[in-house]
C-alpha cells in the first residue's frame, strides 16, 4: 500500500497511539489501514460410493497440481458457504457440507485453512476455468506426490485416517515451516 | 475503498473476467482490490482453579460487558499466537494454549472467531487500555446477561457443558442471526 484508499493521499508506515505494530497510517486524512491474514475456505466431496472429488489446477500457483475445491472465503458468507461455492466454481459440482475436518493455520503465508466433510450430491462435476481435470478418486488412487499444498495434503489425510476407524474427528494443525512435500 | 492504494488514482467497482463478483478495480493501473472476513482469535484462560480470566471492555463496541480476551488476528501469526497476544494486551496475562474449542461463523459482520482453550500461567493480571476490570470467575459468577457478543456467549457454554462431561470437544457453529442476547 502506498497511497490512502479513503483520500488517495500517501501513506507512511507508523506505530499508531495504543497500537503495537506499524500500520499504513494516511498523512492526510489519518486513517489507518490494516492488513489481516485471510481464510481459505474449502471441502472434500465424497461420492456415495466413498470416492472423492480431486481437481487439477488450471491456474498458478501449483498449475498441474491436484486439491479438493478450496479458496478465498468472502464478504458475508459461512466457511461452509465458501466451501460449498468453490466446489461450483471449480468443479461445476453441488455439495452438501457436513461437518468441519480441519482448521490448519499457515502463518507464513497469513492464512487460515477450515476445511469442511461434504456429500457429492450428484455425479455430475467438470473441468473450468480453475481446474484443467476433475475426477473421482479413491484413496489409492490419491497423487500424494503431486498435491498441489501442505494444508491439502495433511486435510486428506486426516479425512482418510478417519474414515478407516469410522469416526468423523476434528482436526487442528499449524504450519510453521514452508514444506511443499509435507513429511 | 475510494482510491487505489497502488498509485493514488479512482477506483470503480465491476466485476473482472472470470470473477463472479464486483470488485474494487482501478480506473489507472488495473489493480483489482479484494476485501475479506476477518479472524478473530481468543480463548479461555483457565486458572488452576477452575476460574476462567474474564475482561470488561473499556472499549467500544460494547464497552463495559464482559469477554475472555479475543482480537484480530495480525499477519504472520498462527490463532494460537494472536489468542495468547490479546490475552497478554487485553489483561497482561501470560497463557499456554491449550487446544482448539470452537470456531464460529459471523456472517452479518464477515468474521469468523477461533477461540482456544489456555491455561493461564500465574495469577498475574489487571486492567489495560481495552479492559477497564480483569477478575478470575466461577462459573456461577459469569455474567450471562453482560456478555459482550454471541460468539463469547456460545464459547463460554461450549467450555462450561465439555468441562461438565469431563471432555475437550470441538465446537463449530454458525451465527446467521445479529442477536445480543443468545436464545
Ligand atoms: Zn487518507
Ligand atoms: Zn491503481
Amino acid at each position: 500500500m502506498k497511497f490512502c484508499s479513503a483520500c488517495g493521499q500517501g501513506v507512511e508506515l507508523k506505530i499508531p497511539p495504543g497500537d503495537h505494530l506499524p500500520r499504513h497510517v494516511c498523512t492526510q486524512c489519518g486513517e489507518i489501514h490494516y492488513f489481516n491474514p485471510k481464510v481459505i475456505a474449502g471441502c472434500i466431496p465424497e461420492w456415495e460410493d466413498g470416492r472423492i472429488l480431486m481437481c487439477k489446477r488450471n491456474i498458478e500457483p501449483r498449475l498441474g497440481k491436484w486439491t479438493f475445491p478450496a479458496g478465498f472465503l468472502e464478504l458475508n458468507e459461512t466457511s461452509g458457504q465458501g466451501a460449498a461455492r468453490e466446489a461450483k466454481e471449480e468443479s461445476q459440482a453441488e455439495v452438501e457440507i457436513t461437518g468441519l475436518l480441519s482448521v490448519i493455520n499457515v502463518p507464513y503465508v497469513s492464512q487460515i485453512y477450515v476445511v469442511h466433510r461434504a456429500r457429492l450430491l450428484r455425479p455430475e462435476f467438470g473441468p473450468t476455468n480453475e481446474s484443467a481435470e476433475v475426477r473421482l478418486m479413491r484413496e489409492d488412487e490419491i497423487p500424494w506426490d503431486e498435491i498441489a499444498f501442505p494444508t491439502i495434503f495433511h486435510s486428506l489425510k486426516f479425512f482418510f485416517a478417519d474414515r478407516a476407524q469410522g469416526i468423523q474427528g476434528f482436526h487442528e494443525l499449524d504450519l510453521t515451516k514452508r514444506l511443499l512435500r509435507p513429511e
